[in-house]
């Protein structure tokens, strides 16, 4: 009989902050990039009409994670998470349970923190401001991550009015359209990825734009005419490549595997950034070892006796 | 805030008995058969040189379910189970969280209980004697699922003696060695496929064979001379062929789609046994859609009051 704590999603978010989500996000990235993290494909369980579950598995560090996430894009019209599910911890050893972790918590946390890492490693020294492109969870969560990370002030942008009031009010930041958002020096997106956001116009010399958006095929948040004015950067490139942002420029043949380079490799030391002023595009699409990283430090914090959670037993 | 049930495996055993576990299990490998529930292949993340961890995620009746669930053959010389992990259920239609439920105890139930149904779909007419060769956890619940379908007495073999004296104690059934168990008229091999546990010399008329233990590439229980007698069927062909007893004869080319036949189909009307005399080989790799109907089942028991078990916030 295994004991093991059940942290919920308000337990992820007192026990984890802004700024640790980007050290373990950097470090998850860094630690795949060499390969000591391991992370197979997804799995796609279609569910339609309503979204896909996907089943991501991880492995690394002496644990394996298994995220099992919901994508329900019209959950939102019926007032449910689109986001949802748990993330399971084991022992990667001897296979034993070693938590049930809320999902959408920690996907939250580690995919506004990857915009964070990829601003760190790719804008150019100096830049500040920040454009938020749709204020949902993820949006937010961005912000807030980028303002940890010393950036900001921002212009918040969606086009439900409330999202972006409530974003710019927490952070200190302002309102603005779509273009105001766009022109700023990191520019995240984050939207359903059913029109662009971000056109050729909108471009300006020198900026970081992050994409999060974009998580299966068929969604895209960026011309591709201004895709091909960027130099190209993703998590991972099987997964950016099948169903990110650069999905349908690879379909295009405007984009190669040569063209794009993997953050984790930045991080370790190739080329990002060339001049400043390149424009850098870095393509997130969700990786299950940054799952892991945060499950990593929570774990470690519960085991500190510094998450409260309940204990059941299997 | 999602609040749901985790169900330890007792509380499983207590809500699922052999009979329920056979008549979910029945049904699975029909509706699977018809198309109505649906199940990607699992993914497997290796965690070398302990074993692996597997994802196994199925659709239907509006749950989705995933089973993450590991493969550690060494853990039994460190007194840990070999099969461990949690099954997650899911609403189908709006993605909310319904379970967290203990996995070795649905993975017993289910599997014990595939032994029975080809069995029933399977067996000549009046075939009785029972021979299990494995009386490991999943051997057992084998041989408790076949007494509790009628059939019996039976002979239970096990290098680990006391393994064979606990489950022929339990069930009234006696001990004996191997070739005794395999000259049985419904035979079931439980074993970690390291070495053959059926000979093409056991083989006797009218058999039914029951091949439970291959469950990833390499392993194998049955001779190959003792596979080319028999009729063939199994529970999948995508796993069967690929990572369960049949992958061998399919490399060596000894065995094609053609000859194999699904049960499910069986049991939807497609030929079973032709004669009395033929025997017949059922390759139980283990189905996602049988964990989904063995869960389906408990969450109703539960949302009836009738599972005790901790209720939790996600």
């Amino acid at each position: 009989m295994t004991e093991i704590p059940v942290i919920s999603g308000d337990a992820v978010f007192r026990a984890i902050d802004a700024r640790t989500a980007i050290e373990c996000t950097r470090e998850a990235f860094e630690r795949h990039a060499r390969g000591e993290w391991r992370m197979p494909a997804k799995v796609y369980l279609d569910s339609s009409p309503y979204g896909d579950f996907r089943a991501m598995p991880a492995l690394g560090e002496g644990l394996a994670l298994l995220k099992w996430v919901t994508s329900f894009p019209g959950n939102t019209a019926k007032g449910l998470p689109v986001v949802r599910g748990e993330v399971l911890l084991s022992d990667a050893d001897t296979g034993e349970e070693l938590a049930v972790i809320e999902c959408s918590s920690v996907t939250s946390l580690r995919t506004g923190a990857a915009a964070a890492v990829s601003a760190e490693a790719l804008a150019p020294e100096g830049a500040k401001s920040v454009g938020i492109i749709g204020c949902g969870v993820n949006g937010a969560w961005s912000g807030r991550c980028l303002a940890s990370a010393g950036y900001g002030p921002g212009v918040c942008a969606d086009v439900r009015d409330e999202r972006a009031h409530a974003l710019a009010g927490e952070l200190g930041w302002r309102v603005g359209e779509r273009p105001e958002a766009a022109a700023q020096e990191v520019v995240v997106t984050v939207t359903p990825g059913n029109q662009p956001v971000i056109l050729a116009s909108d471009l300006r010399p020198g900026q970081h734009i992050a994409v999060l958006g974009a998580d299966a095929h068929g969604k895209q948040e960026v011309e591709l005419e201004a895709i091909e004015r960027c130099r190209l950067f993703c998590d991972e490139w099987e997964q950016a490549s099948a169903g990110g942002e650069l999905a349908n420029a690879v379909e295009a043949r405007a984009v190669g595997r040569e063209d794009v380079t993997q953050l984790g490799d930045v991080l370790n030391g190739d080329r990002g950034r060339t001049s400043d002023d390149e424009i850098t595009l870095f393509d997130s699409t969700g990786l299950a070892i940054q799952d892991l990283a945060i499950c990593r430090a929570l774990y470690e914090r519960w085991r500190a006796g510094e998450v409260e959670a309940p204990v059941v037993t299997l």
